[in-house]
């Protein structure tokens, strides 16, 4: 293990990242996930094979906050057949034709009577829906809408074999340990079936960020959460409430695979050092981010931001959760997705990351007067920056705010100069002795 | 006297208050009212046969703050005849025509010297102006200007049939006890005379509120005042100073039956609970609203927010005084004010009221995590709403923000969901026991 | 001396004053400054004649904060002659042809050798380049690009006939004693040598200003400090640390002779009561400002509001630094700046002091509701105001706002009236008893 001193960023461009991220995420991307059951062990697994993940179980019936870990849910086949005997739908075609935890099914029936466990998008005839009905018993099919109104006034034979029964929720962690006990919370929802972006870009995202981070000295420690929507980080709370005063700075990430955004909503005290941090990294990105207020609807935000808990957790996306005609349906498959854009979001994630490493407050040992900065050889002299001016710049900013109660990342703000120039400055300016730590 | 859960603004949509205020309006219309005198005590006798005023007469000489309270003027009659026993003008046809508390004349004099003691408009040479001389002793006529300029140089017998001696100063209170000892005030000036707009309309609309306020059981002590112009809020103000720290909102009410605005007039303080409720319920409104900040000129709220008071005190009118033609002259009549447009601002009003009543902050009794919505049949399913979304979206709102730390408005607000939303909403969730008010 | 009731800004409008800068700006244009020697004696005995400057000499060596008194620079001749003994270059025609603080040189050498000790403005070809080397020991001619470009390929003879030894750091001190120890500083630089904007205008002006305000009683004590730029104000507070809590309000002063602007910028603290009086000031004149958020680059600002001194002191200037094709280069002559210029440079400066002088915190002493203004004969009657309205608002928003928590020019920003009006308007209100000052 070796100390990276230009950080998580540094390594690659995010060419080679994006790979790697595509790569795992065509992997777990046909597993049929849902809120427990075996496709979460199976994609924990492929995740496992790059970081050694905890995974853990947690009984059906366990009380969880308000909540109660539910029963779990398997399936292994389903189809509807025609009188024929053709496989109309068919699970093993795509797992999105089954809504999640629909109870078993073995029966015949007329179309009439089917209908009314068929989803459809009207308005998207050629596209599967993504649906699921975990509290409520129930039972159904998701198909494009075009081949419903092909299906014949008939009688069908209706298969859904999958088991509902006590057992166990199942979630991996993964921790880093830092020099300090504070820690970085990175969370991805671990439920959804075949759906690229959401969220099998943000899983293989982390698992490529804990496989980095992994290799790294840091200053913070790095929890990152495979689990559940909902269910799983309620879960995680419950069984972790002794933990959470630790969680300095959080992520929730989904859909980080295609071109759009980036969009970054703000944790719910909405000025935390993790939202300065990811808003001053998109405004010196060459991107055209989308800020959101926080609102209490989304991702696990919800959960880490409930008023008991109140975390700096962000969500970071490409697009907007429910802002685009893929949302929940067959269309979010790999095309969707692409490995410059994952390196994109990967390498968004790093620089917020070595903000958040780099971010600390300093005492200009030098306070009265500018030091005279010629004699050091620092004046238009910094390193081989190309950028001499905005060294300089960054040099009289860093020592006319550095009174101990500006960090460095206020200070790139108000300088209107990138973070990275900021810390590399302040950096030689500590070498100098012309800084000191706010301890 | 039963409850009205549902609050003022429930009883009509404002089109039988409209037409009950604008009959209160044209019965107080012709009375030629002053800061004194006898049509105050007529007008407050109107007003009490709606609800059951108490009638302070305070004498003249008495110390009111920095003032006296002045001596007491009646008049009886006033013309100007000309030479062929012609009245040119006649107090009878409109009070505007004298000056108000013009001392008695009875005199014949040339047109040249009447001249100086004859106001009109020369730019709208069609309107009698209104004019007074409360506290330097003078008389005068107001005439239109083209009138005026049609007089003949000729000798004029003038009489103005008046008295200015000790007497009283009358005004009108009424107070209804809620629940609670803090009162909310509501104030409009009753000295000027046929002017319709300013404000016949304001003491009928306040009429009426107070008629629809005594049926009900509140939260609030709710005070109305009835009283002359500066001298009478003063006059109110001395005589009440110990209860003045009761007064928790309130708002000055005049010219509210014209069709502009509404226009709202913030308190000095800027963002009391009156401030932000006024603006949120203008906002949701589909009116299109002129805020104004505090300024020392105005009503009455220049008195309540003089800095040794500083009371949340606004000021609610629909155009803003002194910005239209109409102000202050014979133009102001009954054609200038309607029913529909006195309704919508009771409406107005009445929501303001409501909002006050039901704003109160709560705690989230399942703070930490969301609570589980469906198994409490909350999700998607509250009341029989049109807006399932909203109110959706409106329940994740108020369990968020319930910290403690959030009013009911503050909530709205920050949802951007109309106030009676989120009221009924967390009405919803207080019976269900995830809401408890904060004591 | 006697006590001038209205002010700095009252005794002329601009143009007796804009003359008298002039006149001095002229006279020491010509002097060859740097940031020590002889030329900055000749320039402080010049502005000693307007005012009693104390002189102090600081010896070479002297540690003052991060920086060490250098040694000093005087120079008596300098040119280089061609081979037929015409001299190309010559320091008697204008002292920017010697880079400030040049060694002895006395050589004979080829173009090629001499041109890298040339600097020239290749894109303004016909101007001569102000250039300086403190404290790197080096020698070199600046000159116009046309003019090197007609130098032959030949051998020249370079003489720089000046002297770099120990000796003393030179600078102007004037002090105003007040009413209150409290003090304003007012700072230009001396060190540039024939630059009429950049900075003989800052000079004269403060020179004027300073022989002003010693004819007047003052409730701030005035310190004027005419120092070397960066070196002088870091050895003035070196040697005056103890004082410098005294230091209430402050303005560096420079390039005030042109037309532009004016162009304002902050003090560190950003919203000191110099910066809201100088951009209320601004805001009511009839130019068209720019104001600048604090930035660590520019004038002796940086110096004053180093983290350990964080001093309320602006920067006013003209055209601001840096952003002026004459920028530091020979066409910063006298033809650039003119008398009107620095006559309402002068004005603005006056107006800023006076409101400084003026401005104070009251309490109304009739704070429960408003005072009777006509019994006391003031309502639309102060003074001879031909403004009567604004006179009467003024007084409104003073006694509204005198609550002790509002200085007055809090109370003109609020009212949205030149400050003046206020002042005016609060010494009639003083004189009726109805504002007392809150000590």
């Amino acid at each position: 293990m070796t100390h990276q001193e230009d950080g998580v960023s540094a390594a690659d461009d995010g060419t080679s990242s994006g790979a790697k991220i595509f790569a795992l995420a065509q992997k777990i991307y046909p597993i049929c996930r849902s809120i427990t059951g075996n496709g979460v062990r199976q994609t924990l697994r492929e995740i496992g094979a790059h970081i050694s993940l905890d995974v853990h179980e947690v009984p059906t019936g366990t009380p969880v906050l308000d909540w109660v870990v539910p029963r779990e849910w398997n399936i292994r086949d389903a189809y509807i057949k025609d009188p024929r005997g053709r496989k109309v739908v068919d699970f093993n075609e795509s797992n999105l034709h089954v809504m999640s935890y629909s109870v078993p099914v073995r029966r015949t029936m007329l179309l009439d009577e089917l209908k009314s466990h068929i989803f459809t998008l009207p308005d998207q005839p050629d596209l599967v829906p993504y649906r699921t009905s975990y509290y409520q018993e129930n039972w159904a099919f998701c198909m494009a809408h075009r081949q419903l109104e092909q299906l014949r006034d008939d009688s069908y034979e209706v298969v859904i074999d999958s088991t509902l029964a006590d057992g166990h929720l199942t979630y991996g962690e993964y921790f880093h340990r830092g020099e300090s006990d504070d820690e970085v919370l990175l969370s991805a929802h671990v439920c959804h079936p075949s759906l690229a972006n959401d969220n099998c870009s943000g899983l293989a995202l982390l698992a490529e960020l804990a496989s980095r981070i992994s290799q790294m000295r840091t200053r913070y420690s790095y929890r990152f959460l495979f689990a559940p929507g909902t269910i799983g980080a309620i879960t995680w709370l419950a069984r972790n409430e002794h933990r959470v005063s630790h969680i300095k700075h959080g992520l929730v990430v989904s859909m980080v695979g295609d071109g759009a955004g980036p969009t970054y909503k703000k944790s719910r005290q909405g000025d935390a050092e993790i939202d300065r941090a990811m808003l001053h990294t998109l405004q010196h990105s060459k991107l055209t981010p989308t800020i959101l207020a926080f609102s209490p609807y989304g991702y696990d935000e919800r959960q880490y931001c409930s008023p008991g808990f109140n975390l700096p957790v962000g969500l970071f996306q490409r697009s907007r959760f429910g802002a685009i005609p893929q949302y929940h349906t067959s269309a979010d498959d790999l095309s969707f997705i692409r490995p410059e854009h994952l390196g994109e979001s990967f390498r968004i994630i790093s620089e917020v990351i070595d903000l958040l490493e780099g971010n600390r407050s300093y005492y200009n040992t030098s306070p009265k007067g500018e030091p005279q900065l010629g004699r050091r050889g620092l004046y238009g002299a910094i390193g081989g920056d190309k950028d001499a001016a905005a060294a300089n710049m960054a040099m009289l900013w860093i020592l006319n705010l550095s009174d101990g109660h500006h960090s460095l990342l206020d200070i790139a703000r108000r300088a209107d100069l990138p973070f990275p120039v900021i810390l590399k400055t302040a950096k030689v300016l500590e070498r100098h002795g012309l800084l000191a730590p706010v301890r």
